[in-house]
């Protein structure tokens, strides 16, 4: 099952706000369906998003012909899917690759877009094996290794397997993995509804822990290594990833445990010089006031939402793609 | 009104579970019950958790006289209280004043218990005023300080004014804070549902931002000042407080930024070392996988659910209590 494909003239995605609960396919056959679901995070996770972002080319290229929209119609509905969400570069990259298919026809453009997703899902798993190799690497004689993670960095973000989660899989299909912290990864809890979800049926050993949690097991020596994934690596070795990784990196630095970023070459941003050039999402205060149908916070109370931070490169022991492992605290830069 | 008071034979609760949607008074009546609000957080923060301990007594020895207990029996009852949460030093010590004033009889323990309550809201307004002269000093030039706290260290903590939100409130009266960033306290919520409603009732500008934005509101020079209560001080510094606050304290070094811990000279704890030594209470993780009545995690999903964390003496600028200020970072020691 893939998280994201195309079928008989659809979208078809998993919708990521039904699970754990369900495991619900919805079929989006307009560029406004998929940008509505991309917005409520039906679909998300960089690469999943490169994905969404090619395919909806394809939307828009048959839509126009549907409904006979001129060029400026249609690049308009393109853009406005590109701008969707603004902090993933994978997004803008996929509609980029879609749109440079365009002169050569619709069909031409679907099959750009099944390439990318089929060189999301070899990416993956190539990264799943180069990161495996790294972690025991860096924790060389620990049996079991013991491994934090924010938000969800797996299959479900991905096309299939997943990037910091695709290389728990690998790891774990090795015989290696001995728990896992997960962070539940607040607002949109991702952590505790997709990352654990994907653990259960991984059959991997795991806890779920409040974000605020992560930083104080590190400094316990309960962790061996963390590792999440990126939704753009700029320039200079610096991460956006979701809001909640910094402070990961910051105790892990402190405590001399290995800080890895998992993300496909396509995640890396070499126009942006660094984290503070990255734009960073922010969202509806009431994700973070109302939990479900729940208001938690009293009448006329305001919140802040920022969607991701930014860890700087120093903090980052290591970035494993599907090409390469960068040193990126040691001075080696992407 | 008093966060917690003696009324006709009763303690007397704000219930904080009812809260931000209701302000609920609970007449307790009996040690069973107060265990149980204190258990279930319905009463809790360190300085109010002393309170309930001294006045618990008062109820053990009204029982005790009704039931015509023996001495083992009460004193059972007795140790039951002072177990009933580990971490906060306060509870024990307000137990042990309370069954110091025993051998004086019935009224002297109720005295010595309302006595506890005085001292506590004379000392919140005292660390109040010394506080808030400390972040002036420590942001010189700064007009409207903008301010991190977690978790609530307010007058709900307490028997009234607050420790951490205590100095809010005193540098609020000087017309010196600009903003606060008040962390929602996963899992039990106490900054989106207490923090900000006393924040509201002060009339001070306020967002409640997730706990895993606090460290990059940090980095990004968005805070002046952390600022934040606790629930022990050991002897060399090291502090124990609400899960989540190291993280800021980690961010707040980084970033150069103050980091002040707010509390009465009662949590400073001479006997107990440092915070490897201070016992951290492990809570039920459905805590974590249940937020109100809905499940979020899959069916199956194990949590791990810490209360506390510990943060490092040399992460933090300054203790201020009552009394004092204590440069911790600066070597200086409670």
């Amino acid at each position: 099952m893939r998280t994201i494909d195309w079928n008989d003239g659809a979208v078809v995605i998993v919708d990521q706000t039904a699970l754990p609960h369900e495991v619900r396919h919805v079929h989006l056959t307009d560029v406004d369906g998929l940008v509505n679901a991309i917005q409520r995070l039906a679909v998300r996770g960089a690469p999943a998003l490169g994905a969404a972002g090619a395919l909806g080319v394809v939307l828009a290229v048959d839509e126009a012909a549907r409904y006979e929209w001129d060029d400026i119609r249609r690049d308009a509905v393109i853009a406005r899917l590109r701008a969707s969400r603004p902090t993933a570069v994978n997004l803008a990259r996929g509609v980029d690759r879609g749109v440079a298919a365009m002169g050569d026809g619709r069909d031409a453009v679907l099959a750009t877009a099944l390439d990318a997703l089929d060189e999301d899902a070899t990416a993956n798993r190539a990264m799943g094996g180069r990161g495996a190799d790294l972690l025991a690497e860096l924790c060389p004689g620990v049996d079991g290794l013991r491994i934090q993670t924010h938000c969800n960095a797996g299959s479900l973000a991905c096309v299939e397997w997943g990037t910091a989660l695709g290389v728990v899989r690998s790891l774990h299909e090795r015989g290696g993995v001995g728990r896992v912290y997960a962070d539940e990864t607040r607002p949109l809890l991702q952590g505790s509804r997709l990352t654990a979800w994907e653990l259960q049926e991984m059959g991997v050993e795991y806890r779920v822990v409040v974000d605020g949690a992560g930083p104080s097991l590190i400094a316990q020596g309960e962790v061996d290594v963390v590792i999440v994934g990126a939704d753009r690596v700029a320039a200079n070795g610096d991460v956006a990833n979701k809001i909640g990784t910094y402070p990961l990196a910051l105790a892990a630095a402190r405590s001399g445990v290995p800080f890895v970023v998992a993300a496909p070459e396509s995640t890396v941003d070499h126009a942006t010089p660094d984290g503070a050039s990255i734009e960073i999402e922010t969202r509806d205060g009431d994700e973070v006031l109302e939990i479900g149908d729940v208001r938690v916070a009293p009448r006329g109370a305001l919140a802040h939402n920022p969607a991701f931070d930014i860890t700087p490169a120093d903090l980052i022991t290591a970035l494993v793609t599907e090409a390469r492992v960068v040193r990126l605290s040691a001075g080696a830069r992407p």
